[in-house]
């Protein structure tokens, strides 16, 4: 046995190694509810990785039978992952905001088809004829089409199509051929179509530039669907809804505006941004009233937009789409959050080639008092010193509010203190740094490492359709299991600080943070009820 | 185009952010050969990222046809490793000492063959009969056998063969089945069942556990030919003249004292501890002459042992070892360079399970005056505050001269603190981390985050035998290929610090960094002189 004093100068050193953990002050302030709910869901962890991740367990990996292990890849756990109590527990947790998810990968790709389905100028084509063993490389594109150009083609499958003509998706569906699964072939093909499989991420496509590659071309099977107006309100009402389900009572999702115009209900491709800002706030209202009536207003906040264009752009065009962004910001103060460039980082162009048409934007904000913080992505990347990898310094030096993704931040003593000292948070995505292949899985990500240097985090879901972790649920679980460090005081931390780096103002913070205390008071009895006896 | 404020802004803050690396001051000093080598090193590695490894290039990757990157799995990389410039340079590199390796994996399973197909009294067993789908998984055994246990078998794979029963290692490989291959089959079969591949790393073995256990049975291959006298004195001289020919000119392997006997070429097992002692020092002498004889004094420095026992042992079992390791320090205090504990941290004991016989090993060395610095292994876990994680405090706490891998220590601010205060090296192992699967492949390894962070880490091969990275030029390989930032200053700053933290004494020290600066100059002119115009 080690001497007492062994044990007190280890123990002195353990906390003082964790001092700067953002969870480390909410740990001292935890009420005796909260301390013996942190004392069930650790033991419950311990016991499920043993019972549910130990060693015994098998995966149907698609290399075949595969040890499983807490924190393992996600694509083939999740199914393990949702029969466990530790994740009942956290499914039921109140998670505050959710704060980088690109709206066009936020619905379940079924509910979207749901939608889709119900637009009768829906139409769908495809440039390869389908085949049994193709339905996973050849993908369908979407769009609704004008009077003009709507088709009554019968089918998609059949004999007389031609290739690259468009169907109406309900004679594509209800024709689909019987050999490649009839009308329920046809949903798991466009469904699938959308998502990245497990087959895909752990094998055929295990790097980052394979993988992405078949990422982009997912996202646009969903976009084709989504890119009209009738569609989208129903969209947005989704991402709501099934955000709050899960525990989410705020959501700032990074919306693409690449596309100067959205089609309507007639096909037309003539709806300027501002009407799909103007969509988006008259659902977020619908939505607040449909909880208000329900009693819930507990359980929803509200929402705002992260203005997003693509980082392929000349720096000449970025000006029209600050000043687009600014116009919007300057109509919609309460919902335009912030301004954001996206795309792959580490094969895309770098910040810095934008420095003109950014600094520019931060000048014309200081002259006119309108405020569109910038909340880049940077440092998506594993790279050490790559130009991704560069982009953390930029961002940090052109004032960003919140870092997307930062997963290289862990490597930059100096660029952690910034953050620190600025009150920059960093949205951490753990599932999607591991299906893009930034990390192996959930023990090797360098998210302890940030915390542990006293940088504040935030864990959002990134792109949930194409991955499959709707909600937080899953990025929270994936966090928890693969850290013995992680207790109660953790998950309140990021739940907590999602509203403190959010975009709301500070009144909106304190009636959220009062919410919130409320939610997560049943929260803890709920764990402590429930579970109490089992362990 | 930046404004120049801005790009001195950021110059600024990125040197700041990398002015802790052990590389920095190196930097600053470089020669004018050294500036012009590095500007040659990093134009090629650019080069090569995209002509070798870009997108456009395919690996034979288990799971089929897969991209290439820099710093891919080693496995699946090795082959277009060695064909590259940055390989043949990094080849020719002097590397200073090797400070972690498992003297039982050290020697390339071929050479290890030839030498016990060299000892009559060798003999092989299996226990499943050989088949050709089965030559991966039936591992055989050796032992050089006493009299009177010899035998005059003529197969292990004819039909009259019992299996578990002896036979002589040159009828099983002369006799072995055509089916399988003949003589030639026998010697893959053996080689491949003492190393790790591909398929097993990154298929049907990729999780950590997993490939641990296979990782073990090879080793257990290995050490049944090399233990034994003839055997082990030849190996110790294999070791070195390899090493010498990677460039390495000093080396400290751990070495297995848990069987406290070893055969002799009588194959009776009465060897004690203090023989192999004595045999490590008459080889190391005999090569030191060789050199000197050969006009190459400058390329061999020494070697040293770790001693070693297996972190299985009870606290009083260890005490023997304790004991063991003192005897030899003081009977061969120019040879036992320091105490390790060994095995997997993930599974077996932690090291404050040992506090009580490894405080009393540091007071009777206090008493005593005799030094027998503790050289642990801690951290070697993608575990976030699990016991091998928790390591890390114990092993520093006690006195660690250095670590052995530290891979989790980039997730502790304090304890990266310690090391530099303290002068504790890291012995970072980037191949061996990646093929057990701590790591997925070499730019998601946390080695920039420690150096970044100022803690000097030497780079080892570990256990190169298994994982076919020989010498010390492949890990070095993976790690400049893995950074943008890494160029020649990075290189020198590593093969000086693998002399620093060594266990050599101050005047063998200042001789030793003599002798690299003389190969160091002639390694610059060799890039300048062969490369220059090439670039």
């Amino acid at each position: 046995m080690p001497t007492e004093a062994y044990l007190r100068k280890r123990e002195k050193l353990i906390k003082k190694d964790r001092a700067l953990r953002p969870d480390t002050v909410t740990s001292q302030s935890l009420t005796p509810d909260e301390r013996c709910a942190d004392e069930i869901l650790r033991s419950m962890r311990a016991a499920e990785a043993e019972s549910v991740w130990g060693l015994d367990s098998k995966s149907n990996h698609p290399h075949g039978s595969q040890q499983m292990f807490p924190g393992m890849e996600f694509l083939t756990a999740q199914e393990t992952i949702i029969g466990t109590k530790v994740f009942d527990i956290i499914s039921k947790m109140p998670k505050g905001g959710l704060l980088h998810a690109h709206l066009g990968a936020t619905v379940r790709t079924d509910v979207l088809l749901k939608l889709g389905l119900r637009q009768p100028a829906m139409h769908v084509r495809i440039f390869s004829a389908l085949t049994p063993s193709n339905l996973k490389t050849v993908l369908p594109q979407f769009r609704l089409l004008p009077q003009s150009q709507r088709t009554r083609i019968a089918s998609i499958t059949d004999a007389q199509y031609v290739l690259g003509s468009w169907v109406p998706i309900q004679n594509a569906r209800n024709n689909f051929d019987q050999t490649l699964g009839g009308p329920p072939g046809f949903d798991r093909w466009v469904n699938g179509s959308q998502m990245i499989d497990p087959s895909e991420a752990y094998r055929t496509h295990n790097t980052g530039a394979q993988i992405w590659d078949r990422f982009e071309k997912v996202l646009d099977v969903s976009w084709g669907i989504i890119f009209n107006l009738p569609v989208f309100t129903e969209y947005i009402r989704e991402l709501l809804l099934s955000s709050i389900d899960d525990g989410i009572s705020y959501v700032e999702p990074r919306v693409n505006f690449w596309d100067k115009y959205m089609r309507g209900e007639d096909g037309e491709e003539n709806l300027p941004h501002r009407v799909w800002v103007q969509v988006f706030e008259r659902v977020v209202d619908e939505v607040r009233t449909q909880m208000h009536a329900q009693g819930r207003d507990d359980e929803f906040i509200g929402a705002r937009i992260i203005y997003c264009t693509l980082r392929i752009c000349e720096p000449a065009e970025l000006d029209w789409f600050l000043d687009d962004c600014f116009a919007l910001a300057q109509e919609f103060p309460h919902l335009i959050a912030g301004f954001d460039l996206v795309g792959r980082e580490d094969s895309l162009k770098p910040l810095i080639y934008y420095y003109e048409p950014l600094t520019r934007f931060v000048e014309r904000q200081k002259e006119t008092g309108v405020h569109v913080p910038f909340i880049f992505h940077a440092g998506e990347t594993c790279g050490d010193g790559s130009p991704a990898d560069l982009n953390l310094y930029d961002a940090i030096l052109l004032g960003t509010k919140r870092i997307g993704h930062g997963l290289s931040i862990y490597k930059h003593p100096s660029l952690m203190e910034m953050c620190k000292e600025k009150g920059i948070c960093i949205e951490m995505c753990p599932i999607s740094n591991e299906i893009l292949r930034f990390t192996g899985s959930m023990p090797m990500h360098p998210l302890p490492a940030v915390l542990n240097h006293g940088v504040h985090v935030v864990l959002c879901s990134d792109d949930p359709a194409v991955f499959g972790n709707m909600g937080l649920s899953f990025d929270f679980f994936q966090v928890f299991m693969a850290s013995e460090v992680a207790g109660v005081a953790t998950l309140r931390s990021f739940v907590w600080d999602s509203i403190t780096f959010s975009s709301l103002d500070d009144t909106e913070k304190e009636e959220a943070y009062e919410k919130l205390e409320r939610r997560w008071a049943l929260f803890v009895r709920y764990i402590i009820d429930t579970y109490e006896s089992t362990v």
